[in-house]
């Protein structure tokens, strides 16, 4: 039950690259760091990557490994529609690590966490077998935070950029499917980059009354099924409005599975009450906005095609309702 | 990139374990979990234990491990002399196990939890090869924290309880030493079912000025090193007054290797200017208090004896600073 040699050297190169801030009254090095209290509701979430299930070394470099733990927990909290403040690290070493992989590890997370304005409060390193980088992020939010449980009938439900370009690229990476050339750039830098969207969620949060959200972590089919559970709700999703990039549709063509089940595009999506244009949404968001369907009151998810005839689900992903 | 099958099933299960609190504003099943904002400073810590490094299965039952990674948390909090508020709980699992464990484990996660004070407010469930339970847990100072870096030339060194038991009921459990009956019993259960000392640390933190302090994860040589270095001073202790409980001199004799380099006891460790009897200590905290030695101006640690002669060290452990 010991640390593995050369923690401390490890810390000290890791500290090196981590903002500090001044809310951060007592940073890594004591049994708990110590942040100034806000009087605004305080987000909590927390977030793991595990080698040879969310990624492999092989893939991409560790600096957008590092950058990639910190963006999957900054878009639970734009998902909120949340300002993240503070994060603290749990990171799970395992042997045959050279100390340069965590320089450049915490060097791609710290230029992250500068780029979000989080400040690195404190850690833990500890041995395992496999490489695992578990991140608890705070936030606050500036007025009413945006939930899943608020998804009315007739609301519509949007998506902010493009979906399925990640399990996309995810398949290109593990050779399932083959592209090449910037449609294959596009495409595998969607999945070990992913953008947390953070100001449009914000933005978001500013809507009265707030949207309902949730970011497409697990897949979009999948994840609108949260929202549809926790409100109460069904929902009816026009398949062809699914927005897809032009990378996805060279590399994939018409066929629509991954847009609905694939996940980590970390985009979000949000049902709307007020009738806003998808125009104007994009402009005020600062992202490509796409309507995709509409809540329903009927409690199970329907997806049709341009004919309106309910198609076969042919995804995997949210059981518990699932379009008949 | 997809969640284990089974996961909503199991997250209603684990929910039905885990204490709820009027602090939580919103609680598991949304991106982010909503906490009440409090006016104290915030004290955050994450740790994590891993199977086939911290546990293994088969030494104790599935609500051990889950109160005994809760405690550890707790322990960093109890060092700080803070209160523990909210956690939240990344669960990494392997295949092979069964729901039932689940159960299990967060029926005593959610049992140490309220005993504690805490409220579980939310959490993450991965797939991984090993099994891994991280938690970050948030605090709050009633008055000032202890912190590592307050010890100063002249001041007593103390420890709460009793040390090297856990590290003794470990190598029980590994069988790397025999033991039988009650001591064996009792050093295992140190190892398996520690007690993070909230109450004593909060007692001591009122203490004015608030004294440096630790528990004792590592091992009391490398805790108390950190605290020497982080308050650039150095320490005698005498060997003869590590406090040791019965069953350690019965499985260990009076060889104090483990009592100097083990982990995982969670007692406390701290430094205080006053003048105050061990007895009247003890009273105080609620909790047996010795005094090891003292805080020196010179910048090393020794270890001496009875006769006042500095012992060699045997004991690996905190490498900066070693004794002469």
């Amino acid at each position: 039950v010991k640390e593995p040699p050369g923690e401390f050297e490890l810390i000290a190169r890791i500290c090196a690259h981590l903002p500090q801030s001044r809310r951060v009254v007592l940073g890594p090095g004591d049994d708990c760091a110590i942040v100034a209290s806000s009087p605004e509701p305080l987000l909590i979430t927390i977030d793991s990557m595990v080698e040879g299930v969310h990624f492999k070394l092989e893939w991409g470099t560790p600096a957008m490994l590092g950058a990639k733990a910190l963006a999957v927990n900054l878009s639970d909290i734009a998902a909120m529609g949340g300002i993240p403040t503070i994060c603290v690290i749990n990171l799970a070493i395992r042997p045959g690590l050279d100390p340069r992989f965590f320089d450049e590890l915490y060097r791609g997370l710290g230029k992250a966490a500068v780029a979000a304005g989080v400040a690195v409060a404190g850690g833990n390193i500890t041995r395992a077998n496999e490489l695992t980088i578990t991140i608890a992020l705070l936030g606050k939010v500036e007025t009413q935070p945006m939930r899943r449980d608020s998804a009315r009938p007739g609301d519509k439900i949007y998506v902010t950029g493009t979906v399925g370009d990640a399990a996309l690229g995810l398949r290109i990476l593990q050779n399932k499917i083959p592209a090449a050339g910037s449609a294959r750039d596009h495409l595998v830098k969607r999945f070990l980059q992913p953008t947390a969207q953070i100001a449009p969620g914000r933005k978001l949060a500013r809507i009265k009354p707030p949207p309902a959200a949730i970011d497409i972590s697990d897949g979009l089919w999948q994840d609108l099924g949260h929202v549809l559970e926790r409100s109460g709700v069904g929902a009816k999703v026009e398949s062809t409005a699914l927005p897809l990039s032009a990378a996805y549709r060279q590399v994939y063509g018409d066929n629509r599975d991954l847009a609905l089940s694939g996940g980590d595009d970390y985009e979000l999506l949000f049902c709307l009450r007020p009738r806003i244009s998808e125009a104007e949404l994009s402009r005020r968001l600062g992202v490509k906005v796409g309507c995709i369907g509409e809540i329903t009151r009927e409690k199970r998810a329907l997806l049709v095609s341009g004919t309106g005839k309910p198609a076969v689900m042919r995804n995997r992903g949210w059981d518990q309702l699932r379009a008949t």
